[in-house]
């Protein structure tokens, strides 16, 4: 005889219906798979009368939280709501009512970590959000518990698709970042509102989940150093190119002697690294590890289905009792590790790409270049193309390549250049990836 | 206060010291990350006088493993021997006498997966075995538990790193199999006696082990259609890259309306496909899910401490009881699942590209394209390169691709090509990989 697991929903959007349609069309098979009985006994939605592609059985679908807290039978409650505070609300209730909960909510948890999990253990129950982080990839288990013997010192991730896919795009197709989001919103690639996906946000959102857990510090939403693709251009995708590098929307947490650094950049992946091949909307993580060396992982980090498919592992888990052990005897939850210590801004050294916009006048590259040089930044390369024949305005791109130097050298040459007679807007700029040493 | 939990190493070869190093270094590391002191009790070695890279304690080192059974504090057996027959009298012996099991032998699972899972669950212990498949990557757990909500549908892995190491070598380097081999065996890549790496044995271990978990039946070893890498040239991986493809020796499981098929063959991946760009001593396995759609796993497949953070999260996930869940709970193993039902052989449809050794005489290209054609076999490309001017033979190879075609009608035309005048040799025969179509 399967045991019998109730299982709530609050939120009935694409990810809320691809699970409920996994627990009604694929019941049997789940049963087979995992001895359990996973029964959907409430389905909290605002609105009621929305068409939606799933079928409930009768009695399932309300407006009302309190009958699923109520109701002694679900034991599982499910939260895809998204956004913070009323999120928060409703998981805190649940909590309080006894029971587990499941969760996608990267906001949520970027934003309350301490608060969400400390009230879960107050209560006595436990929380599994494998799906806050790259969709259907098994990370927050993989880095949590597969790899627990290793200290993490960095984890690199392509972690919004909406960001990967537009990237992708633009080079592939040649056209420009605002012709591949509206696309994408066509497609259902990006939001109507996308500032959130483009912006870094979200990327930052998930980076500080999984790096919280990868290095067992807690990490701050707002110690993240965020920068979104907006300002990114199909000529910067291109000339990348040209150099061997591809640009990813990346988000790294790297372990320094001196403390945590915490990024999310547009930044140049050369070729041969298996980050620079993930393409449109998938997502990708890149764990360096004291034993393992190099692990990377990869898949959707979006969409209904494969959502759902981390929902429901954490269902299963929590349904037989893993998921309560490992919240309960592993240490790595923000709740229950120390603050991060992070290094200074501007300290982490790499290569660097800048695209300046330039009006073609005699002696531009001259004060382009003595404003790299009085920050001891040395040119590795510098190119300067025709103005674009069609160009009313003059301005020619110039795209110099740095060897190795600080951060915090780039940022001050990049704010003298914008003072330079010449220089039209403010210069891109974009970090060279350098993979961790992976010599096990 | 900590939880202590005694474990017992069978065998103190590389992996078993890298096992002891974590536990003996890293303990104040691992009690932080999961509340337990693992205490190293027992070492099991054949040889005690041997000069080996870890210190043990005073009374750890043994050559009798009956001590370590009988030892009550030692709730937990690795086996890494390796090897079927006194390993697997070993681990029936540990789990007789009370002990959880956690083991990386692939040779014993993929041989005798009932007998051993059942004697486990008689005995009312459990069984981990997260490092006999890919080495550090989590691949067991996340095809059990972390994709539970698919029906997986294939999966496809590069799971023999000296293979792939001598493979990308050859063509990174220029240089014939047996150089490769020759260099490897000397960086330890390679084993003194490569035959069960090389032959593809080792890879279709891992193929019946996986396999069986991905696709939840029972599938047994002699039913895995296994080709090795010997026959490969280094020509053939030039042509492959011509043509867009890179050849890995890549085991597959695929569910077809008709059965399931299990191969182990050296394959061209198309470039684009992210286990054409694993190269060198990695392994990876890519799984594709109903849910899920293609999910892609990557690491390092061997070595000491690769092998050993896996068999450490084994150890922790048995000491916190998740194991044991597991292992109960969750219907995917051997001794649980119904016995695979099998395509027929050579019902598989793909491109395939042929190099048929020809002597440089009139008339030898339209028997080879007679015997194509005589099967049905639609030819895509055919290339005869002058001979090379140093060749005494005068035999030039042949390349050949064709369109899709049943595998059945190419093994027909190849067996042909052998009785036909002026061939010389068995043609070597590569099929391309066709990834399963990912539209979620």
């Amino acid at each position: 005889m399967a045991d019998r697991i109730g299982i709530g929903i609050l939120g009935f959007g694409t990810v809320g219906q691809a699970v409920a349609r996994i627990l009604l069309e694929d019941a049997a098979a789940m049963e087979a798979r995992t001895g359990l009985r996973l029964e959907l006994r409430h389905v909290v939605a605002r609105d009621l009368t929305k068409p939606r592609e799933v079928t409930l059985p009768d009695d399932v679908l309300s407006a009302d939280p309190a009958r699923m807290f109520s109701d002694c039978e679900t034991q599982i409650v499910v939260e895809l709501i998204g956004g913070v505070d009323r999120a928060k609300e409703l998981i805190r209730a649940a909590l309080q009512a006894g029971k587990d909960v499941v969760t996608a909510n990267k906001a949520l948890l970027a934003t309350a970590p301490r608060e969400i999990f400390s009230a879960a253990r107050t209560a006595g129950r436990c929380i599994a959000f494998e799906a806050s982080v790259a969709g259907c990839i098994p990370i927050i288990e993989s880095v949590r518990r597969g790899l627990v013997a290793n200290r993490i010192d960095a984890v690199h991730g392509i972690l919004n698709g909406t960001c990967n896919y537009i990237l992708t795009r633009m080079l592939d197709d040649g056209i420009s970042y605002a012709e591949v989001l509206a696309d994408a919103q066509r497609l259902g690639y990006a939001e109507a509102d996308p500032t959130l996906d483009v912006d870094g946000t979200d990327s930052a959102h998930k980076l500080a989940i999984l790096a919280s857990i990868a290095v067992r510090q807690s990490c701050e939403l707002d110690r993240v150093q965020v920068e979104g693709i907006t300002n990114i251009e199909l000529n910067d995708l291109a000339e990348g190119r040209d150099l061997g590098y591809v640009c990813k929307l990346l988000a790294s947490a790297r372990r320094h002697d001196d403390g945590l650094e915490l990024t999310v950049a547009p930044t140049f992946v050369p070729r041969e690294h298996p980050l620079a091949a993930v393409s449109g909307p998938f997502n990708a993580i890149s764990v360096y590890g004291s034993a393992a060396g190099h692990a990377f992982f990869y898949g959707r980090g979006a969409g209904g289905m494969p959502t759902a498919s981390a929902v429901i592992s954490d269902i299963v888990d929590t349904a037989i009792g893993n998921a309560r052990r490992t919240f309960e005897q592993l240490v790595a939850l923000p709740d229950q590790t120390p603050s991060a210590k992070y290094r200074t801004t501007g300290e982490s050294i790499a290569r660097h790409y800048l695209r300046i916009g330039l009006l073609d006048r005699p002696g531009g590259i001259g004060r382009i270049a003595a404003a790299l040089g009085a920050e001891g930044i040395s040119i590795a390369t510098i190119t300067q193309h025709e103005p674009p024949r069609d160009s009313a305005t003059h301005v020619v791109p110039v795209i110099v390549t740095t060897h190795p130097v600080k951060r915090i050298a780039i940022d001050r040459a990049v704010a003298a250049m914008t003072t330079i007679k010449g220089v039209v807007g403010r210069p891109v700029c974009i970090p060279v990836f350098t993979g961790e040493t992976d010599a096990k």
